[in-house]
């Protein structure tokens, strides 16, 4: 029999008649004959009423007790979904992460699932029960409860899949899928059928946050094909998989607006191998992410080069790149904090030629000016100034058909 | 190093205001040089407010998953009052009763105590930390939580004093105390310094209500000295021990007012070997708990014989007594809702005469009409018509002098 993954994310279970609609799909995969483990988040605003419960005892609490604290958010909407799926004469059992031993590592707030057990939740499966697992959390090797971060939900979910060898793991969200881009800036968005999960990882990471980047490396790795889609409706949303054929001939998959960025530049950097490693090891030492590099070699002995952060670590970065500018020889830094990134995904461009000579005449055309531009196999970014955001991605959109289904575009 | 169980109800740790209080508590004692255990209830409403929830999602929610819901309560309160401990820098742990492996029986909403892993909490002790265990929870043998039902964190605390060998178990309360009667309806009342088991647990059965009965018979059975005292500040409570010596020269330790009774009379019950059994079986059978039964022979033929039970399993008593009635030969039945019990407890009746008779005289003095009267070796209670309940109960109380402390009554 084959197994379902179904998980609901915190506004899909908010209140007791969320909660009633979203086990009412999961009994609806049951009668179709399927075995069904839901995965469920805190319902609404919980964890965030939980941290501020905590602050107010304790503004830096210890991050062991934080996760036996809102792990307890999770372990409330699946208790709350098992009562509701037995309301309607559905036999349901709920699973703490300790429960089904998620066993995790012992970095808590942040950790990393070892393994499942997937014999305690085939065992209830088999009795015909819905099984309802506690999304984010799991336990180390001490049974102290652990948190998997952000996105956790989503990571237990795929990672279940995985153990359970699921034939898809069904994502439910508040929207009807992956779109070519956001719509609330470019209205004609349409809602992609499939994309790889290389596709949606560089869309991820490029700010479309439709789902964590490490659930989609997640489904990757361990091949569980995703399928994210509303838990309003039974439209069919997008799936996520492996690149397949039909893939190949869509040139451009999503475009993408990431406004939450600040670029630094050095000028006059020492044209020296090991320098590079030096600036960047540094960062990662400031625990600073680094969005995208640019590097431009200006003569043998100097050198420019630039990289984009996140706004939230641009304090640190800037710290960080003061402390070492006379190790690398820098001349000056410069910041930029009103900029955006457009970006175009797709695992086509590898093989059309002529994705960046669109995109730039595009824009062009907009009157928008390039700032600078970093490509990658699957996807080409230009930084370009902030208040030109929204009219470069429509522009882009618009050269490259995102209205229109992947089937129906025609250049 | 002598060990201290600390139990905070509900309204102790209903804020964090509250809870920051209950800790520093704790740390006091550590500072003393005491090791601390502590074991905290859901704060304030939070039960009634997942009830609540539960009830909406299905208003006969399965029993195993009420249990998975209501724990969380307490898992919240004992990871905020670790935090608080660590905000004052004082090194302390929550544990759930699946980290302390406190194992129950499998019967959820009102499980028993089969077995706790002491050295895990010795573990923390001996590392200098306080200990905080989520009160009123458990699992059983197959990880499955279950709650302790009611009165269940004075019982997880008491059996947890008995499992680490603890020198006392402090019950903190919105009370300074147990008192000799309740204040609110004798305002002289004065607070008990020293009760035995049995004399606390003939109170709390008649509706006095400082702790649940359970965890009272826990405590005599395993020998854990319990001292029941006010959150709100430092004084001395009660000690409930075993009977000392000094406690033989109490006459009367307390009395209790019973208003939430009604009781059944059965008129002219065939008087032969069997029925009594019968009756009472079944009434068994129908899961009503008897308060007191009275039997009067009438003559050798018949007899009448009356019971009181809680106003709550009337509706269930009286349906039971309706099956049966032609069995035992009862020729009618009457029902009286509009009692009170009043009873005087005390180990020194034992060896003292003339308590009945000083408290007859008192209530005929009062002016009290006695509808009938049971005893036991440590009590003397009366039926009075409920609007002379409190009247009653303050003739009494005058009489045994119970608003001077134990030492100063003089008859």
């Amino acid at each position: 029999m084959s197994i379902l993954v179904q998980k609901f994310g915190g506004t899909s279970v908010a209140n007791a008649q969320k909660i009633r609609r979203a086990a009412s799909k999961a009994i609806a995969a049951i009668k179709r004959g399927q075995q069904v483990v839901v995965v469920a988040s805190a319902r609404g605003k919980q964890t965030d009423e939980l941290i501020a419960d905590a602050m107010e005892v304790n503004p830096n609490p210890p991050k062991r007790e934080m996760d036996q604290l809102l792990s307890t958010g999770e372990q409330q909407t699946v208790s709350l979904f098992a009562m509701a799926c037995e309301a309607e004469g559905q036999p349901a059992i709920s699973m703490t992460g300790a429960q089904i031993r998620l066993i995790t590592d012992n970095v808590h707030t942040k950790a990393r699932i070892k393994s499942i057990d997937a014999q305690r939740i085939h065992k209830h499966l088999d009795a015909g029960k819905i099984v309802i697992v506690a999304g984010f959390q799991g336990v180390d090797e001490d049974d102290n409860i652990t948190t998997l971060g952000r996105g956790g939900s989503d990571t237990s979910a795929v990672a279940l899949a995985a153990a359970l060898k699921a034939e898809i793991c069904e994502i439910y969200t508040d929207v009807d899928g992956v779109y070519t881009t956001d719509p609330r800036i470019y209205k004609k968005a349409v809602k992609i059928d499939q994309i790889s999960y290389d596709e949606i990882l560089e869309m991820a990471s490029l700010g479309a946050g439709v789902m964590h980047s490490r659930s989609i490396e997640f489904g990757k790795k361990y091949d569980v094909k995703i399928h994210v889609r509303s838990s309003l409706n039974d439209n069919e949303g997008t799936i996520i998989t492996h690149e397949g054929p039909q893939m190949e001939g869509i040139v451009v998959s999503g475009a993408t607006l990431h406004k939450d960025l600040a670029k630094i530049g050095l000028i006059g950097v020492d044209n020296k191998p090991g320098n590079a490693a030096k600036i960047f090891a540094h960062l990662a030492k400031a625990k600073v992410v680094i969005n995208d590099i640019i590097q431009t070699e200006v003569n043998t002995e100097k050198a420019n080069m630039s990289f984009t952060v996140g706004k939230s670590d641009l304090a640190d970065a800037k710290k960080a790149i003061e402390e070492i500018k006379s190790a690398i020889g820098a001349q000056s830094i410069f910041i930029r904090e009103d900029i955006a990134e457009v970006s175009v995904t797709g695992v086509g461009m590898r093989t059309h030629y002529g994705v960046a000579d669109r995109m730039f005449t595009a824009l062009a055309t907009a009157n928008v000016n390039i700032d600078s531009i970093v490509t990658s196999e699957i996807r080409i970014s230009v930084i370009v100034d902030k208040a030109q955001g929204e009219k470069a991605l429509e522009s882009v959109c618009d050269a490259f058909q995102l209205d229109r289904a992947a089937d129906k575009r025609c250049f």
